[in-house]
């Protein structure tokens, strides 16, 4: 007997508009998508979600609470998706905020191959929290990134990623960067006897994704960029099911997704969804740095959702990025604590000797 | 010497916010991801876009017009959505609503294989107004979802598709009611000496979504409807290149990126971006239907997007559902045109005989 995938939303109603009709309009928007009097009795009880719970609230809104019979979703990751938030989206004032998982789905998603314990066996890092930059900016040769690649090696930084917006531009080819990035790697590894690891960014198209991740493969890297809301979300499912590649997410393009009166909480969207598909690792832009939507009380829900224990799937790292000084470390680590990875581009470019300032930032680190 | 793409946003600034700084900001994230000083200054100028137009409207509005270096999308989709919205989607007020295409990009995406005038072929329906209807609900089992097809077949309805709800759910598995579908509307055809199409929901995750869309061209389809949203959009460009299957879009999934204030502007996401990828017809929620956001006016422009001249790129059908009565098909076909294709489904549902349903909208639709 199936269970019900128990999905809270948020819902603003307009001027006239009854929360009770936008609540059952969404349960037959997300399932039949037919007037109630169309549809079989018998598949009305088998397919509608159910409505368990609505409630105001005091800022006017009100608590929805629907209660999907889970086998609507094939079992399927994009079937998923359209359920919890396929018609709707093109409607407003609907706020997709929690999902509170059944085993079955749990187990279809499957989560995060790696996971933190996972990443920190590939870095050899024990338990200290973990450092990345980005290879930046696009337009500069192979060479030139390459050699940004081996000053951060040098100087101890465990995930060097390309910057998400490198791909296969003419200034650095896809593959010629591949090679040369984890060659640096390997070389400054030998020389420090660390373990800091080199990740491409594989985002591209169907066909030529996979290409990336098995050239990546090849090259000896241990673990990729993808930006699952380019590729489509599941393409970390994919990833993960046929390659030895721990997976960084970054989230552009996600953004947009998540609103502040209608769309996916980013919390979820980044936090859970985006670990249950698989991401080891997730990218997101921090509080107090460009990105001012994300405060400090939503990047730490974020991280909540992302370690949380969740039946049979491992935890993910955070990897707050997009303006973090480096300055701040440790005042981010004492919030976040040490299973995240600080992302910290521009903050290091700036200092000039990135072997320098990556030594700086990884003596803050690894003495927390 | 490669050519610029002229991106229009909207902005919308918070108090105290500058309107430069939220410009230049935009042109950054979208390209260097740096600060201006930390990146070289032969860099700057290949990369990052360059302020065309920054005015204010009458609304408090900014437009804002940036002419990108159209080599850093590196000529890949996924990139150039990147470059359009991927890191700015997680700021705020900002909103996508322009681009004025290079040739190079054009020719990269490419746009409809069939189009218009390839979907009229298929059809042997000259240049009449086009209809679909959809398969519903989701938890009937196939032969009642089968029967249905032969009903409209036999009614005359053009393009039948699965409800986007079914993939592949135990109560109707994928392939089960792909070959019993394709077979009754083989046999209505053969009756009726028409050319009604059956569309089978090939959304999935990718590795199944293929296995999908080569069972359906071997079945002996014709046409199939894809979720370009949950599947990434790419899978449009991916099904084109690789199947003799014209391809409808469902935008399940889409309106979460497309917002008011912040977002992609439906028309240019539906309407152009949509028929770029590769989509010979584009449902979106009509006016008056059960989605309230958008109105004739946006409805209109999205149609315009799909049809309008655009240099080496075939033209699209507009394909308007979401609780399009049927009473009114006359209506929409003065407002629309007739390279159109009107989707309803729950009004014909509602009639109870669905064949008799279906001739009566066909004799408005090509009397029209």
């Amino acid at each position: 007997m199936s269970e019900a995938l128990r999905v809270t939303y948020e819902l603003t109603c307009r001027p006239g508009e009854d929360p009770e009709d936008k609540a059952r309009g969404v349960a037959l928007e997300q399932s039949a998508e037919l007037p109630s009097r169309c549809i079989p009795a018998h598949v009305y009880d088998e397919v509608v979600p159910r409505i368990e719970a609505l409630e105001p609230r005091e800022d006017g809104r009100y608590h929805l609470v629907l209660a999907f019979p889970e086998a609507i979703t094939g079992y399927e990751p994009t079937q998923l998706l359209n359920n919890l938030f396929g018609n709707i989206s093109l409607k407003s004032g609907i706020r997709l905020t929690d999902i509170q998982w059944t085993p079955a789905l749990l187990r279809a998603l499957g989560g995060p191959r790696y996971g933190i314990a996972g990443v920190r066996g590939l870095l050899g890092a024990g338990e200290r929290a973990l450092t990345s930059t980005a290879l930046k900016p696009l337009g500069l040769d192979t060479a030139t990134l390459a050699g940004y690649c081996a000053d951060f090696a040098r100087g101890g930084i465990d995930l060097i990623k390309d910057d998400h917006g490198l791909c296969d531009q003419a200034s650095s080819p896809f593959r010629e960067r591949l090679h040369a990035c984890q060659r640096t790697v390997d070389e400054a590894n030998a020389a420090t006897g660390r373990a800091s690891l080199y990740l491409p960014n594989v985002t591209a198209p169907r066909g030529e994704l996979e290409a990336r991740l098995d050239a990546a493969q090849e090259a000896g890297c241990k673990a990729v960029l993808i930006c699952p809301f380019l590729t489509g979300l599941d393409a970390l499912i994919w990833a993960r099911e046929r390659y030895d590649l721990a997976l960084m997410a970054h989230p552009a393009f996600a953004g947009s997704v998540a609103g502040a009166e209608h769309g996916l909480d980013p919390a979820l969207l980044l936090g859970e969804i985006t670990r249950l598909f698989g991401a080891d690792m997730v990218v997101y832009t921090n509080a107090e740095g460009r990105f001012p939507t994300y405060d400090q009380p939503l990047c730490e829900r974020i991280n909540d959702r992302l370690r949380r224990p969740l039946d049979g799937i491992r935890p993910a790292l955070p990897t707050p990025g997009g303006g973090v000084d480096a300055a701040r470390a440790g005042y981010w680590l004492e919030r976040y604590g040490r299973d995240t990875v600080l992302l910290i581009g521009g903050s290091l470019y700036a200092q000039g000797d990135l072997t320098a300032a990556a030594q700086r930032l990884q003596a803050v680190v690894e003495g927390h």
